[in-house]
């Protein structure tokens, strides 16, 4: 194993300690139990929104944590869900008095953490809403998951929320356009190489020299087929088709197309992979009027990509343009 | 070799195809020669910069085009400079009549083609500059280069003379600040495992399952030695400390520290190497005002990162902090 780290056992809080030596204008870290909080929290009268799940996935969560998005995100250790405790330090951290939402992926430790986490904050009078997100097409219940697993829309649901909460929305109303995203959006991804766990020490799974795994989940959980390594084109059109079916995407259609990197394939590849999804959207007349490549929801170093589809409509549009300043997402401001 | 492309062949063509799809609100796609321009170029006015060199570096160039940074980026081949024909046609393309700065990375073969294509813009009475930058610390007469080489401080300057350009500062002056940033910032890389160039279909150098490189080049130019892998405080040390003494820095310095990763290494292992770099800067009493972590000059899928010091001044920080709207680096508007 090859990797720039200190020790197996500490990447989570190293990593840590480096986000806050670079972000120190946008976030702090609290430890004991961790939690990264947005620098300014808590927002008096404004919805908190607090996500997170297993490390491993940066820059998702923390590096979304800023104005516009994220107010808190709970980083858990590398592939295992946070405990309830560093959860609802955080939603006591960006409760601002207006309630907090839980952005939680659909994994079973996540969504148990979160629920008895919001329990526990709902007893202090704190009022909580939960949106699971379970955009991916590929698998219903796999390993650690009852039903679809959250993957890369995670970051359009915290996007898209986040500017909603900013610009005043109420709790129910952030967690409306919460669960509007993520009833209309859809993803599906590959993996070419398998990540290496620092605690493990070697690669999660087995694939061969000319092999790729189709519908793979950002812990290496097993997809829907593992066939030999083909051409671009013939490969992503077994992402996206799937992912526009199942909506199913219609010719009326104007969305975000995301392109996302696994982690260690570099961008020039993901902006082939765009070119080709594109390809196939235009194919069925639909247009894509946003777009999103680059490496927000890894898998450690797993080389591989997603594609993630979501239908827009004006609101969605407008929410998504919203200012944000994040390390990882920033524009605007 | 797995990667997600076409064919060898159109690596290059097919990433600015998805480019032009993704980021067709910033920037344009000139075929037949092939450049990257500014969406709204010639700015009438402004003066226009100009970068680019070999392709698998991205986002470099092509990522950095946009309102206050590049005006045009022209990609060659794969690790292969671009002839002087479509750096000739960048140049007119951003000529708004206040001429236009060239940023060359220190390659011989970048050097002399971006020299051509000047004399050319001059015969045709559009005056240029031309900012050779040589940040890389590591070794010296490299493979395709003499003197130093040109690595990641490339993107603080041209964000830092996009900036001035923006501004309205005229050429000379644009000029002059480019040179200051070349002056004041350091760069040394590390490797640990080689890319694989999509015509060759190997890896470029063989490295040992437990082996670094120190000081490395981003074309997998050789460094400065070969040594068993040690944990990243050690590693992070052999780049920091001859960056650091090379300037030198001193203890009353105010700096940017950018670490960069190189293709394949993910963000949270560059958080650990910013916070061990970091360290040794606090061990110098050196002041970090600014910072930046990210993949931005790769090296294809070579694994490893790079780390850059620029010193600042008050002027160097308002031209840094400004507004820039590009695909792979953006804040503010």
């Amino acid at each position: 194993m090859k990797k720039l780290i200190r020790d197996p056992q500490t990447v989570v809080a190293d990593t840590l300690a480096g986000m806050a030596q670079a972000h120190g204008d946008l976030l702090r870290v609290e430890t004991g139990p961790d939690h990264i909080v947005r620098r300014d929290a808590p927002v008096s009268g404004k919805v908190g929104i607090v996500s997170g799940g297993g490390s491993g996935h940066e820059p998702l969560h923390g590096g979304f944590v800023g104005l516009g998005m994220l107010d808190a995100a709970v980083p858990g250790p590398v592939f295992t869900s946070p405990t309830p405790d560093p959860v609802l330090a955080a939603t006591k951290a960006v409760d601002g008095g207006a309630g907090v939402l839980h952005v939680v992926k659909n994994y079973t430790g996540d969504v148990l953490n979160f629920e008895t986490a919001a329990d526990l904050a709902g007893a202090e009078g704190i009022e909580v809403e939960t949106v699971v997100v379970d955009d991916d097409v590929a698998v219903k219940d796999s390993l650690y998951t009852a039903g679809r697993r959250g993957v890369a829309g995670t970051v359009l649901v915290e996007k898209i929320a986040g500017a909603a909460a900013e610009r005043g929305d109420d709790l129910a109303a952030v967690a409306a356009v919460a669960r509007k995203v993520n009833a209309q959006v859809r993803s599906m991804g590959i993996a070419l190489a398998a990540p290496v766990v620092p605690h493990a020490g070697t690669p999660s799974f087995d694939l061969g020299d000319d092999e790729v795994e189709i519908g793979i989940g950002i812990h290496g959980e097993p997809g829907r087929e593992r066939i030999p390594l083909e051409p671009v084109d013939s490969l992503v059109r077994r992402l996206v088709e799937p992912v526009l079916d199942d909506l199913p995407f219609t010719s009326e259609d104007d969305v975000l197309l995301f392109v996302n990197g696994m982690g260690a394939t570099p961008l020039a590849e993901l902006y082939i992979v765009f070119d080709a999804a594109a390809s196939v959207l235009r194919e069925r007349s639909i247009t894509i009027s946003r777009s999103l490549v680059g490496s927000f929801v890894t898998s450690l170093d797993m080389a591989g990509c997603s594609v993630t589809v979501l239908r827009l409509d004006d609101e969605l549009k407008a929410l998504w343009d919203a200012p944000v300043v994040t390390p990882a997402l920033r524009w605007g401001r």
